[in-house]
């Protein structure tokens, strides 16, 4: 079985396809579900099934600290330990190096910290990074990278690519090739076009199984996060999958899927399940509002999920209000299946060669714009 | 469908039999889940369901305050509310409003209180018990009754078991009897055998469905509880179902058994499954121990639920280390199941007239003796 990226259909920029790997194939576009530290916070692995998931992402970063890489690794790998046989994919560590540790200290050869749970120190270095993800036996390796700061003038852009650009030279060179894995790159370079179309350039050369677009949904706003994505989609090998990194809200998905986007990770839909917010087709809920004491309807009447299938809204808030664990897990199930369902109506709607229509037809549904964290307007 | 208890087979003064209520069978012996304010803490109600058990228990202090048994009622009982159409049995709020509500004033109407939550003021008498049971829908009502503080003189326990044999005349006369639903008697009477015989017989002059033990594992030990069940069970109509409230280890429920009980409730499961203690075939373990950090064994491998046949101790450990949700919600998952097998093994072993071999085996696995909380011994 080797890594491959098949593209079935494409309705303007969007595009449907499937992604092979050693650990089985993933429908996209898709949604990486956050499993931060070998878990998908507040849910078991049947229950993430459930959701719809295909591919779950593991943190390297939480998982060097607690139980280590080589721990898991005599442990059988992370699939085994989590239950997760499909695909995982892990990310590089830096991004959480940088906003979780302490003391940092960044050079060439890599980034020296103190883990935050303890104050050991560690360090992370594009081999080290490979290594590590190789220990957890990820499907998908990222390279180390830096995640350039927002707002950086040119030049500091320009600096940080570059370093993103040798570090992944060497991630690339430290990877161990198997039937079936893959390595991604990252393009970087923030809010300049050339600085993007330079990343690309240096990346594809290295012939990456995927590549990912890293540096957006950190402050720069919908629209030019959409405008990036626009400048960098067409600079990527059409055959290879594309993923952009951390993002976002359901309105961000649609919107990015419309501009080539295959794969998305974001804690957002866990994480606003822990905090009693929804994600619905009729846009997002608060179940802490006193507003649905009393209501008796389902979350999400088009929904199938546990939440909506067996429990009502009052239950809901009321487990909220008596800060009981199944609050929690019970809408990260939601969140998580609301955001499977949206993946599942894009990929179906591609292949229709209807997306824009799809799009029109869930926007309408919510009944007031979804505010995109850190604002930004919800053009598609 | 009338409510009964068709009892199937003793071995020595222990029973087998099965309840049938308007939700459905019960086969006894019995652990109920404890599901406090509506939901057992850190389980679906599937999951709950996947380690066996037929019947939980709601707990009307708790639910009287949130979400208020007229709120419960609107919303279509605590069946509809909690995904559970099986049998729920609810205690009368008395104990908990002892235990957890603030400035208490009992008299012989009841008991007046401010809620540990907000402060509200609340009246529980045995006419205000029986009805906020009777809006929840409780398959099993019980009557309000003191629980005997420990110690108390024999002329304290008198005069507290006397004012439950009132409230219990008041909470029957209160009762609404419906097919398939039944209200439970509470034998009181602390450690004085007189008075446990008196109350025994003022109470099946009621004529309840079912008789519940109270005031026992509040301090008294082992040894006296087991003295007090030997004295009590005989004075029980043997058609009618034995309820021991509040109780307790794995070791305490053998015990009770052979005593004659077939019904148990106990938070032990569920708490301890949330501080990272398990109950095992091998005894007692603490999965925070240092011990399991790579122990790749699973917890129990003599139990089938989701812990045991996924995941390793290993994993356990971890998950507890990082406070991941996933490690109270699998071994309190773990510990339902294993308190359901001693159940279902019980019922086989006296359905064979094999009771005592079972609890020796049973017995013979755990490492060392299961120290009952507050003390006692372990002897049969």
């Amino acid at each position: 079985m080797s890594f491959s990226y098949q593209l079935q259909a494409t309705d303007g920029a969007a595009r449907a396809g499937t992604l092979s790997t050693a650990h089985g194939d993933v429908p996209t576009p898709t949604f990486m579900a956050v499993g931060t530290a070998g878990t998908v916070k507040a849910m078991t692995a049947d229950a993430v099934r459930a959701t719809g998931a295909k591919i779950v992402l593991g943190n390297t970063y939480h998982l060097m600290l607690r139980p280590t890489a080589e721990r898991v690794a005599r442990l059988g790998g992370l699939h085994k330990l989590m239950d997760w046989p499909g695909p995982i994919l892990t990310d590089s560590g830096g991004f959480q190096v940088m906003s979780l540790a302490k003391l940092r200290k960044m050079d060439e050869a890599g980034v020296t910290f103190r883990s935050h749970i303890d104050g050991s120190k560690h360090h992370l270095s594009p081999e080290r990074s490979t290594e590590i993800q190789y220990l957890l036996d990820a499907t998908i390796t990222m390279v180390l990278d830096e995640c350039t700061p927002h707002p950086a003038t040119h030049e500091e852009a320009a600096k940080s690519m570059q370093l993103t650009t040798r570090w992944a030279r060497r991630s690339r060179a430290a990877f161990t090739p198997r039937q079936g894995y893959g390595q991604f790159g990252i393009v970087q370079g923030s809010t300049y076009a050339d600085l993007r179309r330079d990343s690309a350039a240096a990346l594809t050369d290295l012939d990456f199984e995927g590549y990912a677009i890293g540096g957006l949904a950190v402050g720069e706003g919908q629209a030019m996060m959409f405008a990036m994505l626009e400048i960098t989609g067409p600079l990527l090998p059409a055959q290879k999958p594309r993923y952009l990194m951390g993002v976002g809200t359901p309105d961000d998905l649609l919107g990015s899927i419309a501009r080539g986007v295959d794969m998305f990770d974001c804690v957002m839909p866990t994480r606003a399940g822990r905090t009693a917010r929804a994600f619905t087709s009729a846009g997002i809920f608060n179940l802490r509002n006193a507003r649905f004491i009393d209501d008796d309807t389902p979350l999400d009447p088009h929904c199938g999920c546990l939440a909506c299938s067996r429990h009502s809204r009052a239950y809901l808030h009321h487990l909220f209000r008596c800060e009981e664990m199944l609050g929690p897990i019970l809408l990260t199930q939601h969140n998580l299946t609301y955001y499977q369902s949206l993946m599942q109506g894009a990929r179906a709607a591609i292949l229709e060669q209807n997306y824009l229509q799809y799009c029109a037809n869930v926007r309408a549904g919510w009944n007031s714009v979804i505010p995109r964290e850190g604002g930004g307007s919800t053009t598609s």
